[in-house]
């Protein structure tokens, strides 16, 4: 067996350390703070922003910019730059399909271009991976190129969950699971073992702006915090390029919705900025743990 | 076997049509139209009307004002009055803990009271249930007290759904049925057989408020009227005391989401004004379908 070949976990061949790393970055802090650790292993890496999504930092390193559908340029960016390698990181919306047409001759011929917005996320981010494996480039999850960046099993700051946390949480958790088979979000707000609210395509933090609205104007407790932020991946789901990803940010707006705190998937969710994470937490008193997935 | 004991379907004993029907009362137009229904068929009613829930119009009947909690009065009501029958009906919102204290004899003795805001609608409603079953009273659905106020099986409308609306429907029911399991929501929004939105604790009408604004800022597609709100009752839901309502609104904020059109659960959704909402549908050329559960 090959030294390279070990490395990684899941049996994929290890990431090859003479080409540039590839990282379609979509928006937030994450693609940057990927290739800082790329380039401390001493990789070399060649961002390709989205236009639109990505943000203006990425320039701080080589670089290229693609809009959404030009995966013709895509492909001689990669070629150009001699990458074997791609991780995509970063938050990216859905894209508009008005403006699919910039590359059109490449476009024809990719059939996952063809189901966007046609089934559930997992349908269309399988079909990338398969698309880009099928081309000869391997994708890679950011948990094979910086594990430093998801949360490892247990309690991050100094807040410790209570038993009736636990119980939100344990119930969040088997919520998701269920959710997961029907490809719906990879996010709930449990309080007192009953989900206040599932997240579909709107998004995190716009679920928890909804759930401080009905705690303010429906629901209020004797207790102060109360419930569970929960989020992990769907089962099953393609985790090299769609984790879910917790910050500063959400720590604030599940403040805002009167949570007791959040429990993530143990390796399986991104923090962004994880020393400003764990500090909000603490600030606002709330709990954050990961926990693995329970046998059973 | 007694003749008044055959009327009903699910084998609880039929109407005592001499006793006036108790209608405790929470918000909107139905317990008026509940109320009107049951007179015509010479019946006597009593509105027991749910203090901050209740619209003022019930005061056109005999009728009771109750706050949240006063369970020792809500019995005298009934005993006063006569009544032995009771049907609920109306919105109510999660009562205040806070204002709970009210009655608070008559509330110790209540064990249902204790799981207001712990655990799921489904094990608050069964307990409400079997609590007045205890005493003696019987609790009558509103299909068994006035039947026409749920949708029978069809298209209620003009505009018929594609075979793609029909898609989205059938993965709607699925969707419905397996988040019943978690005792969450009674509706989903699919498009393009993608689950858009899934209600919890909100309610449908903010579910559709975010659907539109998904629509307009994050999901455009060419086809102007696309995807379906399903709405039916949780499979297993205590159907007697709640089930889904729609009405004119409803259709409006569907409209206003963009989508294609609505299926619900035939014979076990309220609808509101049955003629202003097929109204309504036809006029923004929306499709209105019950459909019964499928076998298997």
């Amino acid at each position: 067996m090959a030294l390279r070949k070990t490395r990684t976990e899941d049996g994929a061949q290890a990431p090859d350390g003479d080409s540039p790393l590839a990282i379609i970055a979509g928006g937030g802090p994450l693609p940057c703070v990927l290739a800082d650790i790329t380039l401390g292993r001493g990789r070399p890496v060649h961002i390709i922003g989205l236009v639109g999504e990505a943000d203006e930092a990425i320039t701080r390193y080589p670089h290229s910019w693609m809009k959404w559908g030009e995966i013709g340029k895509l492909f001689s960016i990669l070629e150009k730059n001699g990458c074997r390698d791609l991780v995509m990181i970063g938050k990216v919306t859905r894209p508009d399909v008005k403006n699919l047409s910039v590359d059109f001759g490449a476009l024809k011929s990719l059939p996952f271009l063809i189901t966007l917005g046609t089934g559930g996320d997992d349908k269309i981010l399988s079909s990338i991976v398969n698309f880009f494996e099928e081309k000869g480039f391997r994708v890679l999850g950011v948990g094979q190129v910086a594990p430093e960046l998801l949360a490892g099993e247990g309690i991050l700051g100094k807040k410790t969950p209570s038993s009736d946390d636990r119980e939100d949480i344990a119930v969040g958790f088997r919520v998701l699971e269920t959710l997961g088979a029907l490809d719906i979000g990879q996010a709930a707000v449990i309080v007192n073992a009953h989900v206040l609210a599932v997240e579909a395509a709107e998004g995190t933090d716009a679920m928890l702006s909804r759930c401080a609205d009905l705690r303010k104007n429906r629901y209020r407790f004797r207790r102060k915090r109360l419930g569970v932020l929960v989020k992990a991946p769907k089962p099953g789901q393609e985790e090299r390029i769609d984790l879910p990803t917790i910050g500063p940010r959400t720590i604030e707006r599940a403040a805002e919705a009167g949570l007791s705190g959040i429990a993530i998937g143990a390796g399986r969710v991104l923090i962004v900025d994880r020393e400003a994470t764990i500090a909000a937490a603490n600030k606002h008193g709330l709990f954050l743990i990961a926990e693995a997935p329970s046998d059973g």
